[in-house]
């Protein structure tokens, strides 16, 4: 089947249900940021690769919206599909909602759009439907790829799940389903006498509640599968085929009960009092099970669902009351325990001897390069396979964490860039190279980047934007804050210095990071927008500024850091608890960029302190040659 | 009459419109900071004098809530008059809601209670209302204070209102006025043919718009009255009394109708089309009106009122279609223009005069009195006394921009200390002396702290409190950012210091300021909850970081700074647009506690050149001693 043919399969389709445009967004039924095929819908229907976009069709056009970092992959894979390339970055690219709106409105076709509620979370649905219906427009809840998809789709993955030992999680899955229920039950009184349930879509939710994980997707150890907790039991709903008999035993020992994957609907229809669930993950067609209503859910004219205090007597047969909260699982998720946080530190001195091999072995090579005059390809893509390779050498090393970005120079300056073995920079014995990676271990997840010269003279600017993110990173990671701080108020710490040289950058300064799970987690963050979330013992958050130079350089600086309690000093005047940062990640900044006229002495002792550090951690892990090189590239700064 | 007496009649007025319950808040119809005696009927009725508190009155019980600044007073004020004091800053202290569900819901009263609309903002009387009616508790809108507060209730104040002009406006309120219309008119399609009206209540706002000013209150310019803004007129709303023919051709001149202050209720009873109204500073008696049911205007289950999309057509007999929106007014309001902020550095420039003359006749006399021995009192009162007599020796100067702060040693730990002729310390030469004072000149508003070392040996802890707040507070005026950058971004560049030594402070650090207006507005601040508004050229805000010692001292530096346009850099990475700010403010600072061993170089740099510039554009208002004196006070500092 070609593009062209399945859009007109669609459209078919679309003919039969009267609906006048179709959207298929590059989402999955669990708002999970890594993918499996089966649920690649948006790149089967328009043959667009990209990770991000969303398609529309109407009965005579077909749009692909996506970001700048797909333009051109997707110029050259959309040829001859007859779809049109939307540039969200364009001043004057309208949204989806509003391209629609704007669209529809001049045509004659009955003004209803069709969606697959199973690929929209309640709040992403909830707000497109509103801002449809202000148009007149109405939603239809309906999967029309299904039935045009039917050949060589991918199945749901079937990888086997494994129990995650408590040694490693720190907690029983016992311990965390009585914390999840007594939470829940403190959300209103009577609760577990009228019955109570909490819908769990989020992969890495599940995986943390239930302590187990899988191979299903890349870079995430998820299992794909659905949980519904109650007050007296627990259902895990997952394709039998991925239980093998130990797996079962364990869930068994734990009191889970199992049911297939789609189960899922009909037992959440059969719920009874307070269904609670997280709107930003639970996808739509869930939220319309706990409703139940068959046809479908009523929907006001501003397009919110009716809920949040529909009870069963209030009309709505059968109904069960549902309450949309932020995760629980989220939040607790988030704060790591002793064990989780121990497994981090053994993680990140594996990470760090990773890439004290590789840098030794990069700058060797280049050397000898040089020295031989030889010219064969050495490209970004084989850096990013030798990296992985030392990566791979680290005990309980389990799979990268997400696509290495490797960025030789120019490259550097483009935020995600992601080389691949056919598009791809040589590097040479010059300029700036940034290498932002990280690993998946059995005990822990790791991110790092960091950006290096790799020969030749050192621009002053290069040397001035290294320092202003290096001072911006330290200010950051060096911080002491009052018990309730958030994220965004931190924020200009990290930039301050950038600042004053009228330099700033676009991407987030900090994000939140699993154990042994998602690289990427929230609640927390450190960003420019007011997230209301404050910084809590036990969160762990990326700190990594970055200066961009297009064409020239891209530079960050990526260490992570976890949240502790901070000791009283003797000044304190004020009866708070204090907070302090504890520096994960082991390993040397490349301080021949550092501009050391910049420093203040407090940074030069703080950046001595964590080499001395780096070394004493790592050292043990390595030979003798890689000891000397790892001495040589923590050696003392002198003031 | 008693309080006693007073509470009896309220309770007789109750018991006749059967309610169980009367809430007297401190507010006037205006949602003013600063109010005209005439409602100050929380004072009149509990007996208590302090600014702020809210009394609570039923069948049996009354309280009054306030806040700890008040703790002391209330204790001896509220003595014999029944009523129980509620400390608000007490952990287990419920809300005056709370309170009410609580204590309501085990009597046997009907469960209705009272409030004046018009001294509860709409914002405000949704929220209690909601609150309360999830209680089974509904609220009634009437007034029972005026039936009962007929003798020697002070009248609204009738002082005359005159023209600002335009040479300090800076802009005619023809030009205002056609801008507001323009931003009203782009809410909507159609608007102006179907009519629309702004309301406007803060004084504030009016006393902007109109460019008049009056005296009816305490330490702001206003006149109190009321607007109603519609595309083919505006009607000012006051007392005619207040209207002399200078006034009365001003207005002509401008096209403002005038009708006397009541009479807006029926006024806008009859406007028809789209109300806006900005639902934080508008009094609910005035929603009300715009809905205009007789009987009062019903209320959706959670205590919400019915609106923001109901139209004539929608079932309520002629109702206009009511908006709630952040005033247009005070978001421009906050941008000065260049002539008012001309205005404003001639006003500091006098200020900065004042200051000098001050600080060389405090030390002076100190000197004196300790020679001769002088054992008289000379208290904080004193002090203030006399700030008044050298502020008002300026040129244009009209009054104080709020009540002098002088907190001598442990009283400047006390946040809002206020010290009257009968309660203040006795000043002598030694400690520590927090001063925090403003003015209001015909061309600009000031307000400045300045925290000064009086004599003997200074405590090292003293003088590294001292550094802290000068450091955080230099990082927050020498900020560069890029447009977008919200204040709560900004916060913790002034606590980043003090937060390293575990000190923090629970004020803001910087509130906006008008020009020839109050000395706090909006929307703009530095603090450090989730603000939305974004720092803009022409807002001013002050800079105040602090420290506080219980019973030792109050350490606070305060300069009022306004946003600026950055020059772009040689580094600049990006198309942003920068800002910084220009410090306002003309005085030295207290270089004798400055701790020099935790000064930057850049920081030492600025504070040299900051001086400077206090003198050359002071020196010239003062006397050849004067400029001995504060030559000596701004000497470079050696790095």
């Amino acid at each position: 089947m070609t593009v062209q043919e399945r859009l007109a399969a669609l459209r078919g389709e679309m003919r039969e249900q009267g609906i006048a445009a179709y959207i298929v967004p590059g989402n999955d039924p669990h708002a999970s940021e890594y993918m499996a095929s089966h649920w690649c819908e948006m790149q089967w229907l328009s043959g667009f690769n990209g990770e991000s976009g969303t398609v529309v069709v109407t009965m005579d056009r077909a749009l692909l919206w996506t970001d700048s970092r797909y333009y051109l992959q997707a110029g050259i894979e959309l040829k001859d599909s007859t779809i049109e390339l939307m540039r969200e970055s364009d001043i004057d690219c309208p949204s989806v909602a509003q391209w629609m709106c704007d669209e529809l409105r001049i045509t004659n076709y009955e003004l209803r759009i069709g969606i697959n509620p199973e690929m929209w979370s309640v709040d992403q649905f909830s707000a497109i439907s509103r801002q449809l219906s202000e148009a007149g427009i109405s939603v239809k809840s309906v999967d029309l790829i299904k039935p045009i998809w039917t050949e060589g789709r991918p199945a749901i993955p079937s990888d086997k799940l494994y129990a995650y030992p408590a040694d490693y999680a720190g907690e029983t899955v016992e311990s965390k389903l009585a914390r999840m229920r007594e939470i829940l039950e403190a959300k209103g009184e009577g609760l577990e006498a009228k019955g109570y349930a909490l819908i769990v879509s989020a992969l890495d939710e599940i995986a943390w509640l239930l302590n187990i994980r899988g191979n299903d997707v890349e870079y995430n150890p998820v299992v794909i599968s659905y949980v519904v907790l109650e007050a007296d039991k627990c259902t895990l709903f997952v394709n039998p085929g991925k239980i093998d008999s130990a797996a079962q035993n364990y869930l068994d020992f734990n009191n889970i009960d199992v049911q297939p994957y789609e189960a899922v609907f009909d037992y959440i229809r059969g719920l009874q009092g307070t269904v609670f669930y997280d709107g930003a993950k639970v996808n739509e067609a869930l939220y319309e099970a706990i409703k139940k209503p068959h046809p479908r859910v009523l929907r006001t004219a501003t397009g919110s669902p009716i809920e949040q205090s529909s009870s069963p007597s209030q009309g709505e047969e059968k109904g069960a009351n549902a309450k949309n909260i932020q995760s629980p699982i989220l939040v607790d998720k988030a704060k790591k325990n002793a064990v989780e946080l121990e497994g981090e530190r053994r993680a990140m001195r594996l990470d760090g001897a990773a890439l004290t091999r590789f840098f030794k072995w990069l700058e060797e090579t280049l050397d000898k390069r040089q020295k031989t005059k030889d010219e064969s390809p050495l490209t970004e893509w084989d850096l990013m396979e030798k990296l992985h390779e030392f990566r791979a050498m680290g005990e309980g090393f389990v799979e990268e964490s997400f696509g290495t970005i490797a960025g030789y120079q120019g490259n550097g300056a483009i935020v995600h860039y992601a080389a691949t073995k056919e598009h791809c920079a040589e590097v040479s014995q010059e300029g700036m190279l940034l290498l932002d990676s990280g690993g998946q271990y059995l005990d822990g997840t790791t991110d790092i980047t960091r950006t290096t010269w790799l020969g030749g003279r050192i621009p002053q600017q290069a040397k001035d934007d290294y320092t202003y993110v290096l001072k911006g990173h330290i200010a950051l990671l060096r911080a002491r804050f009052p018990r309730g701080t958030r994220g965004n108020q931190l924020d200009a710490l990290a930039k301050q210095y950038m600042w004053e040289a009228g330099i700033t950058f676009g991407h987030g300064t900090g994000h939140g990071v699993g154990h042994f799970l998602g690289c990427h987690e929230g609640p927390q963050n450190v960003r420019t927008d007011n997230n209301p979330t404050p910084l809590e013992i036990g969160h762990i958050i990326s700190d990594e500024p970055g200066i961009y130079r297009t064409g020239k350089w891209g530079i960050r600086t990526e260490n992570l850091i976890t949240v502790i309690p901070a000791k009283q000093t003797k000044q304190t005047t004020t009866e708070d608890e204090w907070l302090a940062f504890e520096t994960l990640t082991l390993c040397f900044y490349d301080t021949n960029l550092i501009e050391m006229s910049m420093m203040t002495e407090d940074e030069i002792d703080w950046l001595n302190a964590y080499h001395v550090r780096v070394y004493k951690e790592v050292s043990p892990l390595l030979n003798e040659e890689e000891r000397k090189y790892l001495a040589r590239k923590c050696a003392a700064l002198e003031i």
